[in-house]
């Protein structure tokens, strides 16, 4: 069988959200460079696999995904094991839950966390920008308020839907590991369950290969 | 079998997103209404259900959910037969179309739509604030550009995620039933395929039954 193809750069965060899940799953993969500064992700060829001219994309034969999400999700029904079982979705109170902290991520977590990755890192690299600080802290005040949150789960809870591993953490991989290139790192260590967590995370296979990989 | 409870108020785009797949089902469902202007969101018997203290949250037995996208899924999961089939769980191609247009709903289409309704809409109304109409203009221009990746989908395929209705359709309701207030409504016009497609989602029983609810 040929193996499936992500388009697009592992050093990309959500390029990474789904190699994690094809690491996890230990699919057959390969990542085909899409390359910004010549705006390949802009023309016709990449168009039609991502209309909004956007990275990942995916290709399993016949079948062109978008939305790195999306793709994930596939990948993740399409290599399910009993072991390796990620959305939970022959029982649909765990399939809740993952799902509930799955859109924790895009809406809470993820979205207080991507402009701190942003300002400190992308934009004074990529983009020669200085960081903007008013952003920053606004986002650095609401990270605080959804980590509190995350705290009371993960004290009572091994994983964020429960106690398996699912794609609701998975799906936390690639931002909070650059954010930890941030100078707001530290933050985490108010909150333990959190932190540990996060290492526990970190130790796995997966992601120990790909955050080599991840920058801006 | 008691009826599920929704805690908030149809009023809302979010609680909504729930409602419009409750009636899709044909669910027993109660309505809670959480009051806003006492700060009921705010308070800990709120909080137990939802930690971020906003709406919807959502009840059945025992099992306590949040996040309008995840109650939707359960809902559509738990409900589900083979007439009324909204996620495609079953199918992993169709599933993941169905992944994909929900993806794009969160992440593209809503993201221009959504400052449009607060800026025309709820900032003047609910806040007694001006429109800021540089947002406007920029979430316009940005909406155009999704619609146009939407009226190429929609011209050849009947729904979003294929030749059936789903939960990548239902997700559209109610931000634009809301939107369809506000002086850019004529903006769909230009996308005879989305209007089409709107049209049609509009005649739908469920519906025409909630949109008179909605607002501000």
């Amino acid at each position: 069988m040929a193996p499936v193809k992500v388009f697009g750069s592992a050093a990309f965060t959500n390029v990474a959200r789904v190699l994690v899940c094809l690491e996890e799953v230990g699919a057959d993969y390969e990542v085909v460079d899409i390359n910004f500064p010549t705006k390949e992700h802009k023309k016709p060829e990449h168009l039609a696999r991502n209309p909004f001219g956007e990275i990942p994309a995916f290709q399993d034969g016949d079948l062109v995904l978008f939305e790195s999400r999306a793709i994930a999700k596939y990948i993740l029904r399409k290599y399910r094991t009993d072991e390796v079982d990620m959305l939970r979705e022959s029982n649909p109170h765990e399939a809740a839950m993952v799902d509930v902290w799955t859109e924790v991520e895009a809406h809470q977590y993820n979205k207080a966390l991507a402009p701190i990755i942003m300002e400190c890192l992308i934009n004074p690299t990529a983009y020669g920008m200085l960081t903007n600080q008013k952003v920053v802290d606004d986002s650095v005040a609401k990270l605080k308020k959804v980590l509190e949150v995350y705290e009371a789960r993960l004290s009572e809870h091994e994983y964020l839907a429960g106690s398996f591993i699912s794609f609701a953490d998975l799906n936390h991989f690639a931002y909070t590991c650059r954010f930890m290139e941030t100078p707001y790192a530290s933050l985490f260590d108010s909150f333990p369950s959190v932190k540990a967590w996060w290492e526990k995370l970190m130790s796995r296979p997966s992601m120990k290969k790909l955050s080599a990989n991840l920058r801006g």
